[in-house]
């Protein structure tokens, strides 16, 4: 049997009772992170553009647009949703692959549960295992071809997520095995997205892609289209053009005994996972307190070098840009003490005062450290140095958000977002969405501030 | 400047008295082509399971279907008619890249044509010159990828189209240079498709998404969505994930003089381009006579080693597979004495005779060949040998299709498409196109059809 079959019959198999209680936890637990990034970025300059554009391009309106006024059909809402979910990049991110998992998943999943193209109610745990699974096929793919996949350039949450939307689209239309091969056949000749396109627009129509791509591969299968046999494995399938080097063992090894669910991670700051230990350092000192901002002559971030590899960005001109930039995120947090949405805004990143902080600050290397590991040391005029270590960062696999920071992040991105979402009903809505025989409740909580 | 930068200049400033007018015929007899296979496709399953799945995601009906009565969106629309001129693979062939130039840009193009969301009556020669700089673009960052990105296994039609559509578009959209680049880069996070798919359903979905994220691409740059600024070239761009060879210098060299659509070749069959000449060879021996098909005990074909690797597919079973099928290919043409889309139905695939004969093809590589030649010989069972030499096949740069041809096979695809075209009118109105003050005619002779 070849690893597409065997991956495809998983998803026509799976089935809530094989899935262990941590993963379902962990289900939620992405669900509430989910509801709390894609409310966040709703009205985002690139949200409303695409928004804009949309009715002379959008089917009947059967589908939530997440922090909006506006419903469009399933294919669109599902785009919108994925890009806003990830639009700030405080989303998920699966390690090692750095994959954000939800942002493609979640949204075809809501989107299906909302109007099902056969007129099924589904019921909390049918969605629930179509996350699970859509999560766990997107990951296995993306394990087999990191890390160079994302090295050479590829944007791993747009071109692997694609194949995670059309499983568990897949499964909540209910496909057989063959079926869900076609469906990630389909999925396979719609892959894109670039890692050159990160801190711009551009990077959200990646995403969206890959949510309304994959959902588009299983509504197409379903009605019998068909792709190539072995579309992951094959001599000039997805692997093969993906990477040099794919390691096809990661398909299927453990399939339903290891769940990638369990290496996903949550974001406290909108920024690239690897600057969370810098901010935490930085958050630390600024409570510790003893200095002047404008006393502060060097600011030393010492950290593996991919730290400095994905955060030298020094001049930064962009909210967007300035979330994969050391030299705004290191000064915003000292002199704010925060680092919220709002640290990492337009405006934020032209105050004189951070920019001339930024210019203070360096890099030293050092491949000892783990990437969620760094250190900060303010050296100040008058020759002090003040210097905090953080060994694993908050939000790391080893020190994770607790089920309470996940309600925290959701409140604070509902009141970003300044829409009327009740964020305690929202999260408890996810919290018991595996007793819920339909997904009223929680569509309710989702139709209240969009 | 960066390349992408003047890539994006070049499609601003582009006028129709800059294209020498070899090159708008190539222009006119590539949209006559586009139009033969597009007809032809129209009705294929694929298309027709599309179709039916689009109600309930299609925005208000602007665009032609062509051979088809629905009507959809503009994006739709760009993307069935690409799919449609794309399904036997029967379009045209850029030498040497194997790009099928017209399937993603020219739907592109006619959709504005028909619908320009700001208004706009174009003139002939407003859709001639994007036609022209929409297929420059595509195939000069095609030419930077080859060979590698064919070889690795991109479907190169598909992920260099996107960028021929978006330049297209972007040019009928009237966009300025930074435009344009915005619309390179949104179309640069859009690519996909797996040669893996040729042959099945699936190759379709990689071909209508560069025409529809192309035209997308252009119409949110208008809006003002912005982009990376190298798209292409930049350290994580589309050149670089491509390919690990790229060839920058092919994408700006001789800008504005050379001229890619002057590479641009045509199909006598609905084929893999390296079946041509063995195609031709098979009519000539069926023409020549002098033995029954029951009687030959070998097709000894010699060519191109290419010739083996792409189309060596003994045992298949459908008509789609047998396009790339010397197995299928060579005793069709030996025993019907014809090679239109009737001999590579699903039908003609199954009949016992031809079966027969096909599990006598042998190869013979020879790498002295190039790829536009082949030698057919038949070995009979009396002994006898037969053969046939095909130094430049029918359709070949050196051996093109006439103006002629290109007529005849406008016609004889929408005889087989059954629908109600008048193909001198069709035709006429491409020959006239740059006379037309509105595209007016042609639309109306594609209508009158549809």
């Amino acid at each position: 049997m070849t690893q597409s079959m065997r991956l495809a019959d998983f998803a026509a198999d799976l089935q809530w009772d094989d899935i262990p209680e941590k993963v379902r936890q962990e289900a939620r637990r992405s669900l509430v992170n989910f509801l709390a990034t894609a409310i966040g970025g709703s009205d985002e300059k690139a949200i409303r553009m695409v928004v804009a554009a949309l009715p002379a391009y959008c089917g009947p309106a059967t589908t939530t647009v997440i922090g909006r006024r506006e419903r469009t059909d399933l294919l669109w809402g599902a785009y919108l949703n994925a890009a806003s979910a990830n639009i700030f990049d405080f989303d998920d991110t699966h390690i090692p692959t750095i994959l954000h998992p939800s942002a493609p998943v979640a949204p075809v999943v809501l989107a299906l549960a909302e109007a099902h193209p056969d007129g099924i109610t589904l019921s909390g745990r049918d969605l629930l295992t179509a996350f699970v699974l859509g999560v766990e096929i997107e990951c296995r793919i993306a394990n087999a071809v990191s890390p160079e996949h994302y090295q050479r350039g590829w944007h791993i949450t747009a071109t692997c997520g694609v194949f995670g939307a059309a499983a568990a689209a897949g499964k909540l239309l209910g496909l057989d095995g063959p079926q869900h091969r076609h469906t990630l056949a389909n999925a396979s000749v719609q892959t894109g997205g670039l890692v050159e396109a990160l801190g711009t627009m551009s990077k959200s129509l990646g995403v969206g892609n890959a949510a309304r791509n994959g959902l588009w591969s299983a509504l197409l299968a379903a009605r019998g289209f068909e792709g190539p046999e072995r579309p992951l494995e094959g001599t000039r399938g997805f692997l093969a053009v993906a990477t040099g080097a794919p390691d096809l063992a990661q398909l299927t090894d453990g399939l339903g005994e290891r769940w990638e669910l369990l290496a996903n991670t949550y974001k406290p700051y909108p920024c690239g996972v690897v600057l969370n230990p810098v901010i935490d350092a930085c958050l630390d000192l600024h409570r510790a307190g003893g200095f002047a901002p404008d006393a502060i002559a060097e600011i030393i971030i010492s950290g593996h070098p991919l730290l400095r590899e994905r955060t030298n960005r020094p001049g930064v001109t962009t909210g967007r840009q300035a979330q994969v930039s050391a030299q705004h995120a290191a000064p915003v947090a000292l002199v704010t003490g925060s680092a919220g949405l709002d640290a990492f805004s337009d405006a934020s990143v032209a105050d004189p005062q951070l920019i001339a902080l930024g210019r203070k600050v360096f890099f030293h290397d050092d491949s000892t450290f783990a990437v969620e590991a760094a250190s900060v040391e303010l050296v100040l005029a008058d020759g002090r140095r003040l210097g905090v270590h953080i060994k694993q960062a908050r939000g790391s696999l080893g020190n994770p958000m607790t089920d309470r920071d996940l309600e925290e992040k959701l409140a604070a991105l509902c009141a970003y977002r300044g829409a009327g979402f009740d964020p305690a009903a929202l999260a408890d809505a996810v919290w018991t969405l595996d007793q819920a025989e339909t997904p009223a409740r929680l569509l309710d909580a989702l139709r209240a501030g969009s």
